[in-house]
């Protein structure tokens, strides 16, 4: 068996250790006889797992008591749909800053269920190179909250701050955070966020799970007619179990989060190896004059590094090379064209070398 | 390692078979150097994983072209939801046979969505021990479509008659079945329905899944400001993938079928199994005194077998006793009490045989 790096921006590679104990516990978990899979959600066995993931994650994160963790389905863009209906109960209008297509279906999704929007800010009209200045954002005047994507995964456009902004008026503007492809690659201040979300097949687990950390008090204030697994409060009362969880892939986020616990030294010290991982690769692209990528350097993302090639005609022998070097899913998204590289946590830093070497010598026979 | 007999009403036992494959699978799927929980959604790899699951099911099945397939989230939960969103888009009014605990639930989830609603039918007025007759059944001269409960897991009640109505004007009433604890115990004649569902932690594979199979004239009539996600057309158009399906999940689901079909010899083979497992465990129940189930005969589900003790204070010396004898989660839902085996197709007759030993002996003793 080889493992071969994963660039992949997701479902993405998860930590060899953490396959490797889900593979010994996969037909018996700690000697019960049966599969984490096969355990009723609401045995103790499963409680256990269950209430240690969350418990790891509050550690991991700093998830103050007053906020609570929900683990859901449906993916950050089932999100986009839930977060107007439980946040628009109290009136207001839902704001949004616009940095990339992940942005966009947000604000979409929330005007495709008849809800007035307003943009405080966006970077469409700098082609999503530079994320919009922090003065230069503007929330309307009845903003129930203010949604970002704090790393645009297909743009590769990160922010280098948090928009916490207040109304004229002076009323606190709850801040909601899709942070699917950059939580958990670095410490940050919970409570300046009302609502942070992820799908988990990125730095979480396998795709499947959706996390959702939301701050109590903006819980309880659904709209009338929202489904009951849409409505945050159902789901908090149950404790994620309103009916069936993906226990599965719950489990498996648990592994990960004590992986980076006991194994990765906890979020200041994977902060400081994905700073490491990104300044080198982005170094050997701007260091040479046959790689390129566009974004403004202090709002380039760490975790997905899209870059081209001068030639794009030979984007599909550097794919196939790579392929063959054991280098996978390199190939960008299909709105961008070109290369991406997804560094999360779980692709180690040996992989960005062996991608950075390859890049080289690619380079020197075809460049 | 000593797997033991899990008798769990979900999510529920596994085949030993497909676990075995899953772990060698689990860290390099076929050699590809990646796990299939770290391949992206779009690849090929994952493309062919997931066809050849779909297609499996439409072989065991027999589900003609006609029929859309659909790999979704959220459990049969959401399906309440999403069902009289996409099926009352062209008017009429919803009806229910209502038969127990989830076909209830059901009922109050379209009625909390705002939707007037028609009883055609209930089984609450004996206690959910017998269905209602075919010939008692009423649909509204309006009736969109009818929704029930093929096999109520916690009551383990099961329709013995497939419940196609005609309405006053000899409309067709399309048929929408909750299948989730009795899909692929045996055959169907799918074209008797508009759409089944089922969530997969039963019968199909780890919880996280939900399938849904659709007629396609009942597609594209959503109600405006329907979720995206929870819109058939929408995931019918993008196969299931408007967003990151539960890929794992999926993959495990095809090694279900895949087991049915190549070592179990399809759902007459499993349905001859099921119904011998099942003849077993009531003979044993009806031939003492000491055990007994109240549903009429003909309605007594072959998946979920319920029983009380004569004397419910031994039931906690009946659970403990079992578990030591290696047979796990037979505890009955704790809106019923008493005890609940649960026969799916993942549960050999070895099983069985050991519980009915185990209940003779326990009987000989504390009878």
């Amino acid at each position: 068996m080889t493992r071969h790096y994963n660039f992949c921006a997701g479902p993405a590679a998860l930590p060899d250790a953490v396959l490797a104990r889900a593979q010994r516990e996969m037909l018996d978990f700690e000697g019960r006889g049966l599969s984490v899979m096969e355990m009723s959600h609401r045995s103790d066995e499963f409680a256990g797992i269950a209430h240690q993931a969350e418990a790891c994650l509050r550690r991991l994160m700093g998830i103050p008591e007053q906020y609570r963790v929900l683990f859901l389905q449906g993916g950050a863009s089932m999100q986009f749909a839930m977060l107007p209906m439980n946040l628009l109960g109290r009136g207001g209008r839902a704001n949004f800053i616009q940095t990339g297509i992940w942005g966009k279906k947000a604000l979409a999704e929330a005007r495709h269920l008849g809800f007035d929007c307003h943009v405080a800010g966006e970077s469409e009209s700098n082609g999503h190179i530079e994320v919009p200045s922090r003065e230069s954002l503007q929330v309307s005047d009845d903003a129930a909250y203010l949604h970002y994507t704090a790393n645009e995964t297909i743009g590769g456009l990160e922010f280098d701050y948090v928009p916490t902004l207040a109304r004229a008026d002076g009323a606190d503007v709850p801040l909601v955070c899709d942070m699917s492809s950059s939580i958990l690659s670095g410490p940050i201040d919970v409570t300046d966020f009302g609502v942070i979300y992820a799908g988990a097949q990125k730095n979480i687990g396998p795709a499947g799970l959706t996390l959702v950390i939301v701050r109590e008090d903006l819980i309880g204030h659904a709209l009338a007619r929202t489904p009951t697994l849409f409505d945050y409060q159902a789901l908090a009362e149950a404790e994620s179990m309103v009916n069936t969880p993906p226990t599965y892939a719950w489990y498996l986020s648990g592994l990960v989060f004590d992986w980076l616990e006991n194994e990765m030294g906890g979020l200041a010290a994977i902060d400081a190896l994905n700073q490491r991982k990104a300044d080198k690769l982005y170094r050997a692209i701007d260091d040479s004059d046959f790689y390129s990528n566009p974004i403004a350097r202090h709002n380039r993302s760490r975790m997905n590094v899209p870059f081209v090639l001068a030639d794009s005609a030979l984007d599909k022998a550097f794919l196939s090379e790579a392929e063959a070097a054991g280098l996978l899913n390199l190939k960008g998204h299909r709105s961008v064209g070109g290369m991406r590289a997804s560094l999360y946590n779980a692709v180690p830093e040996a992989a960005v070398d062996a991608l950075i070497a390859f890049m080289h010598d690619f380079e020197q026979r075809k460049g």
